[in-house]
């Protein structure tokens, strides 16, 4: 058996049965291989990006990793900045880097580079597997690696001959620790009990796992008891929304909103989320937006077993507060203008029962969590790692994952230009994914960033060369003819009755869709 | 004066005015600095591996570096494959990406990752900047290094504070050193002498400036008085033709083609070119593609001064002899099915006086050589490092390099996804680019290789879930639709006659277009 041959079914057997790929010649013994291994459903990406992205969003929504087959260091480089967002979400991710042959390293060939270097910066394991002989072993621990915990990237670089060469044979992977996220902190849960409390203003900060219904449900129980301020992290690697789970507000992107969520708290209470931080340093301004003088207490950290903590520190301080159950409760659909807000309502008003929301709306996404906390049981993919281009990839994945559920992408347009070839993916894989895109013709969030840049410079706002650095217009992008270039159906909104009507009708015919949804600009 | 500013006045007094950018906040005081800074010309790109690229086109028609603007380590990454090109071919390039402000590096806020690592693989030289106080002189330096010589890839990492304090102050870009490429090597030209007369079969294989004319005459001289068959390498990253410069075929991609066009020689001359080696290794089969018994004589390395040793090579072993005068000779315009031997003598037969070709056409360029060296003058660009999708954003950055100058991009249909977004940089600063997509829906090099393993393996060709992963059918990309979802005008062109209508229709309107070649696969 070759060394590939080996890898797929090591991959196959340890439960990694997809593999987002786009190969290049030193895969060529890979690629091959996958007609003896019909288990591995193959998933041709147009660009290394769209098969990352794509992978965390599946590993998002499956526990599991699926496999990248990337093209040497290129093709790593390519696919690295959703892999920046899987290391940031710990999405179990299993990344094979083909390399050249081990004789072909001493020529320093065109396509030639630093794989190790560059794939260690997001992986938590990277192993270049020596021989044919190696390869299952290597592989195993690579899933092993990637399924944790913590769960994360794993990266496999695989030499041309250890591909091509025979000596292979499968191995068996290692069932996860028993001990699945770690062990509870007794001290630790004392603490926050003693912090629910205590009277003074507490806010409870979930992340991680507690971002799933029961946990959820847990904080939901503690919140009520002690009246505890609930928060989830900003940017959620997965939330379990609708049908009756608690909402929880989100900790605010914006600095000084989320500075005034937290103000007065004198505990806080995290759960699977970090110590909150901003997400870029200003001038003047702390970055860390744990109020002075408030006391942090981690009951889990940001891969631990958040979901446990809470129940057992409900136990503790609720023992007797039934779960919260959120009210089911819909906007109405709104006529006239489409606006973001209008956008956000006409999607509360129609998003379907097991629908998974891919959000990367930015700006004009705001308002949505409210909009669609009362709706029917769904899932919401967000942005950990805060590189754009990861929406319409994750959806892809997600969709492959979970074949029978809608999946909604809402993507802001410059973020949805990055990895736009995704579209082609959901065409040819006739993936169940409405695509809407939010065209406002700006990077709107980095207009307001400008404006803030402008006033503490003391001016008036930038000029016409800053600006038109973050403007999208001169020409506006036009992106009913990019997704039909893309074999991808579509339909431009104007109004709030053409999205509604554009929603429906995508509902209503299985494969994918895109809506572009004309909005102006949100002020900030 | 803040840092920022201090970059941009540093930046164009030393001769580096044109930024290809795609900023986020950790730059936006790079951003508001832009307005004080009017001689600075600020190019958006939707995508950084389209800003890269288009700072290696760029860089390549001017030999003085682009700046290119990124962001954080996700935007590093997405722009990684094109910095990878460039530091292949040499081409100067000044990567500024911006980082966290030093005290938002504590957090390890989301967006926080290993620059340093990832700029390492693809720089000559990197330095990150303390504060605003050194960022002038930490310019300048970066200035020098990517003019080197050797030339190259500078990258300077900017926190944000380094940008935004005050206490910065220009700095004067230190005078490339005046020796240029590297002395002669006395020793070298005198055994490369001894080995052109001697007698014995010899192959000239030139590179880096020697692609250029004057490079390229001394070189025809050299083999129309010795007899040496004269090569250029495979990919060179800039070749002078047309217009009476005598033509150079190039060294095969096709490795067992290359094996033929070497095979015999005795003794194997390079000025600017590397030792040839294949692009990949394969089984049993060595990837050095020197035949064996054969010496190697090197008058100039990849970097050094190739174009000035040929000239004192020409006057040792050719003092009488002319340069040879490449006669003016086009195809004649075909007719009818449009196949990429069709497509390829309609370009030979129009291309324009003073044209820049980005050559990005992998297996449908094959002949485009021969077929345009009668032609008028023109530059070729290609791709050294061989990862694709550098196609239309180095189009961009020549045209950006070259206002007064006509490009004509060629790219393959798989090559033009990776970076397609680049074709709104062309419609947004009105560049005369006129982009032809081979569309054959397949990466037909891959397919090529894969037939190459089947016959290895001993099977008859790889069956369905391979050959998928190398069509790019199912559905076929419309890159009409694209291009017009992009701003840029396109038609289709399905003839021969179709294609020369429309590359015409092209050269009598400004701005940029898009010709879709509807072509079948070129088999190899």
């Amino acid at each position: 058996m070759r060394g590939a041959q080996a890898l797929l079914h090591t991959l196959v057997d340890g439960g990694v049965d997809v593999c987002f790929a786009n190969p290049g010649t030193s895969e060529m013994h890979f690629v091959a291989a996958l007609d003896d291994v019909p288990a591995m459903r193959p998933v041709l990406t147009l660009f290394e990006g769209v098969a990352t992205g794509a992978a965390d969003g599946y590993g998002r929504m499956t526990g599991r990793p699926a496999s990248v087959l990337l093209h040497l260091g290129p093709g790593l480089g390519n696919g690295l900045a959703n892999l920046h967002n899987a290391r940031r979400a710990g999405t179990p991710v299993l990344t094979v880097v083909g390399d050249h042959s081990t004789a072909h390293k001493a020529y320093d060939a065109p396509l030639d580079s630093d794989i190790d270097a560059v794939a260690g910066t997001v992986s938590r394991w990277v192993r270049r597997s020596a021989t044919a002989a190696d390869v299952g072993a290597d592989t195993a621990a690579a899933v092993a690696a990637a399924l944790g915990p913590p769960s994360g990237v794993a990266t496999l670089i695989l030499p041309a001959d250890a591909s091509w060469d025979e000596g292979g044979a499968p191995a068996a992977v290692a069932t996860p620790a028993a001990a699945g996220r770690g062990a509870l902190d007794a001290d630790a849960l004392e603490a926050a009990a003693k912090a629910l409390t205590g009277g003074e203003p507490c806010v409870l900060l979930i992340g991680g796992d507690a971002g799933l219904a029961e946990g959820a449900r847990a904080a939901a129980r503690i919140a009520a008891a002690t009246g505890a301020t609930l928060l989830a992290e900003t940017f959620p690697p997965r939330a379990e929304r609708g049908g009756g789970i608690p909402a929880v507000p989100r900790l605010s992107y914006v600095g000084d909103v989320a500075r005034r969520q937290l103000g007065g708290a004198r505990h806080l209470v995290l759960a699977g989320a970090r110590s909150p931080v901003t997400f870029f340093g200003y001038p003047g301004r702390s970055g860390d937006l744990v109020p002075e003088g408030c006391s942090v207490v981690t009951v889990a950290g940001k891969d631990g077993p958040a979901a446990t903590a809470l129940a057992a520190l409900a136990d503790l301080v609720a023992p007797d507060a039934e779960a919260p159950v959120e009210p089911g409760r819909r906007p109405d659909l709104p006529t006239g203008d489409l606006t973001a807000a209008a956008a956000t309502a006409v999607i509360g008003a129609l998003l379907p029962e097991g629908a998974i929301v891919v959000d990367e709306a930015n700006t004009s996404g705001v308002g949505l969590g409210p909009a669609t906390a009362g709706g029917p049981r769904h899932d919401w993919l967000t942005l950990p790692g805060a590189a754009i281009g990861f929406g319409t990839p994750a959806a892809a994945g997600a969709a492959v994952a979970c074949p029978d559920r809608p999946v909604w992408c809402l993507a802001a347009d410059g973020a949805a230009m990055y990895t736009i070839s995704a579209l082609w993916t959901h065409a040819r894989e006739g993936l169940d994914v409405t695509t809407v895109v939010y065209n406002n013709a700006a990077y709107a969030v980095l207009r307001a960033e400008l404006a803030q840049v402008g006033a503490q410079l003391g001016g008036a706002g930038a000029g016409a060369a800053a600006r038109r650095l973050l403007d999208l217009d001169d020409p506006t992008l036009d992106f009913v003819s990019l997704a039909r270039g893309m074999g991808v159906p579509a339909r431009r909104a104007r109004t709030a009755e053409e999205l509604a009507d554009a929603l429906r009708a995508a509902a209503a015919e299985p494969g994918p869709h895109l809506v572009e949804a004309l909005v102006p600009p949100v002020a900030r």
